[in-house]
């Protein structure tokens, strides 16, 4: 694939860049996940995020069980080429496995960790068929 | 420090975390760095950001040479406990070292990665004194 961001990314020793996910309409964050080139080469080519996951080591397309897609928007590069900043369409809503909208659905407050916001969807309905 | 945010962060197999600031008023994303516990830890105690520098192998006060410190609203954990997003005040407009105002300046268009945005400092006017 032909595309200067392939040559520019600084992939770590262990072959990974993280990517955030932002709504690229509220600027929300929604996520943060790892891509190794092929990821990222097949995030290019699908238009829809791709991840390494770094847990079951394996290729994950976003929203393959729960249908929760994420459609790219922008992806930017930071100054020294080992962090990427993707704008997403989230299909679905919400980003989170857990059902959240964002999976920074936890803020600090006093000492304490707050949840904010609620479940867009129940995560035990969506993934009832995954062993 | 009594605060449950240091017992729930799940630090990588180098001790880091990965935290994206974001700007507290404009939601923009303005860049990417790592804490360890200790960073964490004066982070929380100072309200003002606080890094290891994995290239340095230091700390890092963000602004210590530039002066444009990042003062902290608010700070929220993922679902995984891996990741920080922190919104922050930056004083003086500018996070990243290039002298952008966002570390992301440089957007994929058809391609190739094309800056926008322009520069709030001279970078070397501003790191002049640094060898």
């Amino acid at each position: 694939m032909s595309n200067s961001i392939l040559k520019e990314v600084k992939f770590d020793d262990k072959g990974l860049v993280p990517a955030v996910l932002q709504d690229y309409k509220t600027d929300e964050i929604l996520m943060l996940a790892y891509m190794d080139k092929e990821a990222l080469i097949r995030t290019l080519r699908d238009k829809k995020c791709w991840y390494w996951s770094r847990s079951r080591h394996k290729y994950w397309l976003k929203g393959e069980t729960s249908g929760n897609i994420q459609k790219v928007k922008s992806i930017c590069l930071d100054c020294d080429g080992d962090a990427l900043v993707i704008k997403i369409e989230q299909v679905g809503g919400s980003a989170c496995h857990t059902g959240y909208r964002s999976c920074f659905y936890r803020t600090l407050e006093k000492g304490r960790l707050k949840i904010r916001g609620k479940r867009v969807f129940d995560p035990d309905k969506v993934y009832k068929n995954i062993k």
